[in-house]
């Protein structure tokens, strides 16, 4: 028998795949099970993006260019100068969502063993993209005692070592709904200028800012120009993930031309969902202060409900749509389990995913939880009544 | 500053890439480009594929699932029925292109510095995918005096060593436009299993057969089923390059799950796209009996007008809209340049793929040019007249 990678056999698993099994018995069950797993919003989709796409009127649907086209790069640009951000379409890279743009930063900047500095809890996917380009993640923890903010300079100046080629981090955070201040985004660029290193942030939570705090972008960094590079991504911004439309943005020329070969060996990306998302930036500034009203709203009443509950710690998220829960429980992975196989409410129970999956430390994260308030504010109330009734029964 | 990595370093150059500014300044002489050099066809999509598209009615354009929605993988599955290829939905990931199905395959089997071996000359992202994966192409030389068909299974067998953990075909072949026999097909199985080697299928071009020739696919060799994988996209078949849909099909249960991991990481394939593939399914035959008439009569065309060429070598091809011909020069990079920056005739001239980018073997290739019959039958004709009077000039 042929056999599997050694490579392959080391990619890790997504932290709530194994729970989807047990969600798919719970409803066969009967039983109404309420996501708070998943960052999918309900939020709709701009129509003027939609449209466009039902307006289209392409007889044959070829390639676009390699780079993703003309036309959107230019506007995307203008998109970033509204952030001042000051970038031209040839410092864009149209990927297939921010996934691609990930894959081609770190084929780009790092060989097999090199090492990549990440903030955990991180998004668990970061850990896929490194296994497969053979990279190795070094994380430096920050703690749900400090809302998760930048762990202090000097932790990840001890960890820089001659393999060390970037450090990553998410703003605001997925999982833990931080956002970093222009003064920690400078601590970083520092460090990075320092030892040479990358700085990638992965900002596609850019407009899911709170508590009117701004974002501040590593390519506002003066003088970083060498070092900063960004993935974004059409799919919050717009509520469109299933469009697989992001962007890697750097002024860094040796990134771009060396991006472009990865990019030029899949030929393009996805011409329909580039139609969309080039229309969706058209759209206009009321739906984004709906939907930032929407996820505030959300966000308070999240946060004042896990709050009521007894022993249990919540980091309060100043952006994107995710926080980090700290239960009064010793195995967040058997709590989500048992919540679908063995506990319900009226009817209904939720899945959550475990936080273990979000830290590259073993044994960190393992009483905590990540939450996605990307329902309606009832769901969530419901959703929070269940996971209190729960957590008394499980501990009882 | 910070450095490029290695990998980013030595990915390579598309074989047409440094011709595309010339071809940008001919244009911006005035002079008309006709493009013999890329697998773009000019065929119409389906009317299903596109009218699927522009009547969806989603609100919320959501991530699909990781290995591609139900329903489409359920109809690809009685497709393949069709060509007695006999796989279930669960042996099906849906991917990003054949592109994206290539990259998991490479990461699922293959580890750094493991070796693939391929006949050449060979599509020439083969390379992008193998730097990126860190892989080893071994090539086995197909040669044109032969019309490109398998080398013998010897020349296979001597380059196998402990590292070799795959052999790779593209059948149709771009850019030879072989098709292999199912003998073939069989000697390779027997080789695949002797050595425990996995046998991948690039198999996008199925469906273009030509002098009543079938299709035999790895998928239908029995006894390969733990050795056999196929990479599939639907951008050919229904003239979608743009779609980026493809798919990766194995019945090794490994493979799937280990592959399922690579596309857990990216989340999903892109969602419209997914609609306009499973309806292009419903494509009547009656489309392809055209199409398959059009490129055979587009061959015969170009091949005839070819061999009227003096010195000129041509491979007659069986399958695919791609065919490789040898000119009587030394360097078909330097006269695909000169054509682009110094000819013309009556204001057009044409742009080629010079073949050495689709050798791996240093010095091959370089007298061969690759020429994509995807242009109508006049473009064709005068397209050959400018070959043949060039080569004239060139050589004068």
């Amino acid at each position: 028998m042929p056999t599997i990678s050694q490579k392959g056999l080391s990619m890790p698993e997504s932290p709530i795949r194994k729970l989807v099994p047990f969600a798919e018995e719970a409803k066969k069950r009967g039983i109404k099970v309420i996501h708070l797993n998943i960052g999918q919003p309900d939020i709709k989709t701009p129509k003027v993006a939609l449209d466009a796409v039902k307006n289209n009127t392409l007889e044959v649907l070829e390639y676009s260019r390699t780079e993703g086209s003309e036309e959107y790069r230019e506007k995307l640009a203008k998109y970033y100068a509204k952030y001042d951000i000051h970038v031209s379409a040839s410092e864009i890279i149209i990927t297939t969502g921010g996934s691609e743009a990930l894959a081609f930063v770190m084929g780009s900047i790092m060989d097999n063993d090199d090492e990549i500095i990440i903030p955990e809890p991180f998004y668990a996917n970061y850990n896929g993209f490194a296994t497969a380009a053979g990279v190795k993640v070094v994380p430096v923890v920050s703690k749900i005692e400090n809302n998760f903010a930048l762990p202090p300079i000097e932790e990840f100046e001890k960890l820089i070592t001659p393999k060390t080629k970037a450090i990553l981090i998410c703003n605001p955070g997925n999982p833990t709904g931080y956002l970093y201040s222009k003064e920690e985004i400078e601590k970083l660029a520092v460090i990075a200028k320092k030892h040479n290193l990358f700085l990638v942030a992965d900002e596609v939570y850019r407009e899911f800012t709170y508590e009117g705090k701004e974002h501040y972008s590593v390519l506002q960094v003066e003088g970083l120009e060498e070092n900063a590079i960004v993935v974004d991504s059409v799919s919050k911004r717009y509520s469109m993930c299933g469009a697989r439309i992001g962007c890697l943005v750097s002024k860094n020329k040796e990134v771009i031309k060396t991006a472009m070969k990865f990019a030029q060996a899949r030929l393009s990306p996805p011409t329909l969902a580039q139609i969309a998302s080039e229309a969706a930036l058209e759209t206009p500034q009321s739906y984004f202060d709906d939907v930032k009203v929407e996820y505030v709203s959300r966000r308070n009443l999240l946060i004042s409900e896990l709050e009521k509950i007894k022993d249990l710690k919540v980091a309060k998220p100043q952006g994107a749509f995710y926080c980090i829960a700290e239960l009064p429980i010793a195995d967040a992975d058997h709590f989500a389990q048992w919540l679908l196989d063995s506990f319900e409410l009226n009817g209904e129970t939720v899945m959550v995913a475990p936080a273990a999956g979000f830290y590259a430390t073993e044994g960190l994260g393992k009483n905590q939880i990540r939450i996605a308030y990307v329902l309606d504010k009832e769901s969530i109330t419901r959703a929070v009544q269940i996971l209190k009734t729960a957590l008394e029964v499980y501990k009882g």
